[in-house]
């Protein structure tokens, strides 16, 4: 306590950002009384209106500030393709890379028996209500290439048998500017059975 | 604008943090909304408390939340040794270091004259009157070994001359644990020109 309780309770709570230890707390609180009060303030406003306004999308299940999401509600998407991540940073992911115009659906997790994460939680009876009643045409699996993101991929394709809907994995494979010599095995093996002939 | 934008604002807000870029901001703004909203709230009424109430010490300029710091307002300190520093983090560098029990003189700043900081805005008519007034017996300048520190306690040194009081200049050398073969031939020169009788 050297500057009093307020400030050690700043620097604090600063450590509970992903990646936030003292030292960068302590940097973090020096700054905004120092230098940038007014980020400050609008840092905890933003924060306090994020906190009390986000929900989730009742569709997709991604973060959203209305019932639907912007995604969701929007009718420049194709409605017939979902994707299927799992966090909403996956969807940021995707839609910074661009290129996909489709609906999501976020699983906010992924298949892991041990953490008590099954189905359920993963909302999987919705996924399939959505196949079911809203006409998706194509569901795309892109859950992580993990032990536990493959596995959650291959419950999903085996729930939606039957379905009338074709179902298909994202391609695993040499990223692009990535060089075979520097490329870890698995993603080889990979990229070797996905082969297609040119 | 993918999810809407309060969550925008939040990863925007975020980025006015030191060391803090798009990627980060994101990151944290998706930790907080997902997995932390106790600890989010926690911060953002921290941050508030902290900006309404922290201000100045009106003796040593250190960061505050009452008039007189704790440090300044504790009679177990040695009223009669004054370290001068550039900012609050100095002073908690000291503290934390340990084995100083005198009081702070805090700059906010060094001189350098092309950004307009002369002696006026580092209160150093202040120090002088704490010199002249409270009956201190020793000053030790503590200001970075560069060369804006250099000239700001040179600077001091002139202006104490003659005031009564011994002035002194922390040492300058090979750091604990430091190699030789790994320090810079600046400090090397320093440890070289303060060395001492044993």
């Amino acid at each position: 306590m050297r500057f009093g309780p307020l400030i050690d309770q700043l620097m604090e709570a600063f450590q509970c950002l992903p990646g936030v230890g003292p030292k960068s707390a302590q940097r973090m609180t020096l700054h905004l009384l120092e230098r940038d009060r007014a980020g400050g303030e609008l840092l905890a406003r933003a924060l306090e209106r994020a906190l009390a306004r986000v929900g989730r999308c009742s569709r997709c299940r991604n973060l959203s500030e209305a019932q639907l999401c912007p995604i969701c509600a929007s009718d420049r998407r194709d409605h017939s393709v979902l994707c299927v991540v799992e966090t909403p940073a996956d969807v940021l992911a995707v839609e910074q890379a661009g290129g996909y115009a489709g609906l999501y659906f976020v699983l906010l997790g992924r298949l892991s028996p041990i953490d008590g994460i099954g189905p359920a939680e993963l909302g999987l009876d919705l996924l399939a209500q959505r196949v079911r009643d809203e006409g998706v045409k194509e569901v795309i699996l892109a859950t992580n290439p993990t032990v536990e993101g493959e596995a959650t991929a291959y419950f999903i394709t085996e729930q939606l048998r039957g379905a009338g809907v074709a179902v298909s994995r994202i391609a695993h494979g040499v990223p692009l500017g990535g060089e075979l010599e520097y490329v870890d095995g698995g993603t080889l093996q990979h990229a070797f059975q996905g082969r297609k002939p040119v």
